[in-house]
């Protein structure tokens, strides 16, 4: 391969005759020439095949223009459509993105986090949920959080409660006797817990028959299988002939335990009613067409690098105004009626 | 926000009593001090809470430790899963990843890696297939392309043609009357056109009645059901009661082409072998557990990487030798068994 020299400032003055920091100038502070200049210089640039040096001019006006990301994986369907929409925010923004994977792994997540560090990003965007809002916080760099604890930081995330609201009225719109809502257990600061507290506020004041079932269902398909399983056994036994209405927490597992009645009886059966949650793309490609509660993942997305750019440019500013408190932005879920609970 | 001063080496050097030039080989070339100042050094840097500034350090060195991804979306499950593994290989390697979506925009693509280039990434993968692999060639950097036209760079890549075999030889083996491969036009050049060759091979050495219907299927839901509605209508009309083996293109779409069988029948009709591609989730997830052809794309990021990395480390000796020819990587793919052709 052939290597070829890079143009220096010292080339370019040469060229052009101007001192090297009229061109320093050029690069980091333009408008401080006149137009007829910077029109000189930018034609010398063609002449001389000049190729941008940007790790050269961080150092001179130490704006990187890199903005971290940890997101926990990319095998979950939201994970990869969040990043997606982050990434191509690159038209609007132009901020560059430096990405890792976090797994679950608190001391790999700090040790991506001194990395992203040392790399001077000007900005962080965190969907992992290992590393506590307080640690992040004391970063003192500007963090945007997306759906996980989010006490001490900036924070974009769907409306939880009112997801939990719309999918469980979905399923009393159509009387249920029962209404099960299944989900992980997840702690009370974490935004997803508003889905069930949403759950649980529509069943009390409508005084219904209702139960959480917690589990954990696993990461393989057959351990998700196997305990959905069990826990359409253990439904049938409880609530024989009754009416259930499902509220799952996500159309992944909604999608399995679908499938499953599918195998099990040929066809969903009549007493049973089924919401998921995210619109992914399985939602509508399901064998039983998923009624859902989608979350406007591109809003999500922009919001949070809008939030991350405002803090972002605050500190360049001569005498930049610390953020006196963390701002919690909230988007309105929809929802989406199919075939797992329009019947009739 | 509090604004910690950074400690500079001339800081280093005050504490130690060593020299700048000393403390910058510590850096540098730490194997040419004594293990007894690596040390000392090592424990100021603690005293003194020393942030590294890697900025300043590819200054000093001109390694970025930066790879540029640039891959089409991650919608599709395996590109993300792709995505996914190569950024895990930071544990491996220590690399970091820049990434961009290219959304089959060439102009937008070329732009991307001019950015790159100007962040003065080391080494480049790339999975989008807009820019003829002659021009990444000129880019004279290491490059590994996966799953696109590669004749002028590295690459890594799926046997398709392997896959194209084990999917057309499973169906054989269940006596279908008809062969019909399932596909969007492919260029020959491209390694997916593999599959059709293998699917070919199969057909014609056994005069098997084949056909291949090459169709973009659409990019929303609704056009890829209606054009799989109309695939089946016109599958039905021209091979009645006929056993019929389709070798899908991959998963997803055998997902919604059996659903809609499902939709139509009920049940998976009897005259219907099914095979995807890719041993995406939803294969095992699928009310009919879907045959497929896996792709190993663990082993496919982690050989993308050591080729990557085998060029890079070239490239930092004192007197590289340049690469003579691109090298091609091919993965076996591997065969699973499931409901839409094990059906006795």
């Amino acid at each position: 391969m052939k290597q070829k020299k890079n143009v220096t400032f010292d080339d370019i003055a040469r060229y052009t005759n101007f001192s090297k920091t009229t061109i320093s100038r050029y690069f980091n502070n333009p408008d401080s020439l006149t137009l007829e200049n910077q029109e000189i210089i930018s034609k010398a640039l063609e002449d001389l095949n000049y190729k941008e040096n940007k790790v050269a001019r961080i150092l001179a006006n130490g704006k990187t223009e890199f903005v971290g990301i940890i997101i926990p994986n990319l095998r979950n369907h939201y994970y990869s459509e969040i990043l997606n929409q982050i990434l191509l925010s690159y038209e609007e923004f132009g901020y560059k993105f430096l990405v890792f994977i976090g797994d679950e792994h608190q001391e790999t997540e700090r040790q991506y986090i001194q990395e992203l560090m040392a790399y001077k990003i000007e900005g962080l965007i965190i969907l992992s949920f290992t590393i506590p809002s307080r640690e992040l916080a004391d970063l003192h760099i500007p963090i945007v959080t997306i759906e996980r604890e989010d006490k001490y930081v900036s924070s974009v995330n769907t409306d939880n409660y009112m997801g939990g609201v719309q999918a469980t009225s979905l399923l009393l719109n159509h009387n249920c006797d029962v209404f099960i809502h299944l989900n992980s257990p997840t702690a009370p600061d974490v935004p997803a817990y508003g889905r069930i507290q949403g759950f649980l506020d529509i069943c009390q004041e409508n005084n219904l028959n209702h139960k959480i079932i917690y589990k954990m269902l696993g990461t393989t398909y057959e351990q998700i299988r196997q305990n959905l399983s069990e826990i359409i056994a253990q439904l049938e036994q409880d609530y024989p002939n009754q009416r259930k209405g499902i509220f799952v927490s996500n159309d992944t597992d909604a999608n399995v335990l679908i499938n499953l009645l599918l195998q099990k009886y040929g066809k969903l059966p009549e007493d049973y009613y089924i919401v998921g949650f995210d619109d992914s793309p399985i939602s509508s490609e399901a064998a039983v067409p998923i009624s859902t509660v989608g979350q406007h993942i591109d809003q999500i997305a922009h919001e949070a690098m809008k939030l991350l750019v405002e803090q972002m440019n605050e500190r360049k500013k001569r005498r930049p105004m610390p953020q006196e408190q963390p701002i919690h932005k909230v988007i309105t879920p929809y929802l989406i009626r199919r075939a797992t609970t329009e019947k009739d």
